[in-house]
């Protein structure tokens, strides 16, 4: 078992906990966060417990892309927000709650608060070069 | 012309601008950001010139989806941070700055003073279901 396996985004696959479900597809599952962000905050996991984005197979990502875009257009219509954001934490320290992966979908209207603390550093060009070429050699 | 096909982001996919590069497939491209929110803050664009997540097709959300793994991969391997968000903003209202679709992979490092203001708000079960089904339904 893993926390993946042992939370409760596992049991509301298994059907052990309801939700409210938005999409489904053979891969993932969209359903609306109970402590929502803003009316239509909705939560899109993988069908298969992982703790991590970069955990899930080439080809699982890949599914939950799609189902990302199929939510997302789902709660478009059904909120008529303006605009939203996809947001997706890995880890603890990122702010990730339940350890198994969720993409959240979080529409946006104007002077709701919400948003990411946008706090921009310096950056050196000969840094930059630097740390994109080791990651060119694959990190 | 569109906004997204005038925007800097396609003249670095034509490579009209250059770029810090850490990944690219046939339908994206990953790069460092140069005011970047954390050591080893990467984008990560699809190859064709589209504004909002929910305009791509099924099949570039997928492409996109790999990528974003991919790059996630890279990063967190050559930064070494203990977490990450991946945060993709749509429309001006979402922080939305350029009008190309992104997702930003931002490392997180414990104190670093980033995250997504979270403000919960109180739901009522009736509202959701309500909700919920017009979503299934297609939004």
């Amino acid at each position: 078992m893993s926390a993946a396996s042992e939370s409760i985004f596992a049991k509301i696959v298994a059907g052990q906990i309801p939700c409210h479900r938005v999409f489904e597809s053979a891969a993932a599952l969209a359903f609306l966060d109970i402590n929502p962000l803003a009316e239509g905050h909705t939560l899109v996991i993988p069908k298969r417990a992982v703790e991590r984005f970069d955990e899930l197979t080439a080809d699982e990502a890949a599914d939950l892309g799609r189902a990302v875009r199929e939510a997302a257009t789902r709660v478009m219509r059904a909120t008529g927000a303006p605009g939203y954001n996809l947001l997706q934490n890995n880890g603890s320290v990122a702010g990730q709650e339940v350890p198994y992966v969720h993409f959240h979908i979080i529409p946006r209207r104007p002077a709701d608060g919400l948003g990411f603390r946008w706090l921009a550093q310096k950056s050196s060009p000969d840094a930059l070069a630097a740390l994109a070429k080791r990651m060119m050699n694959g990190g």
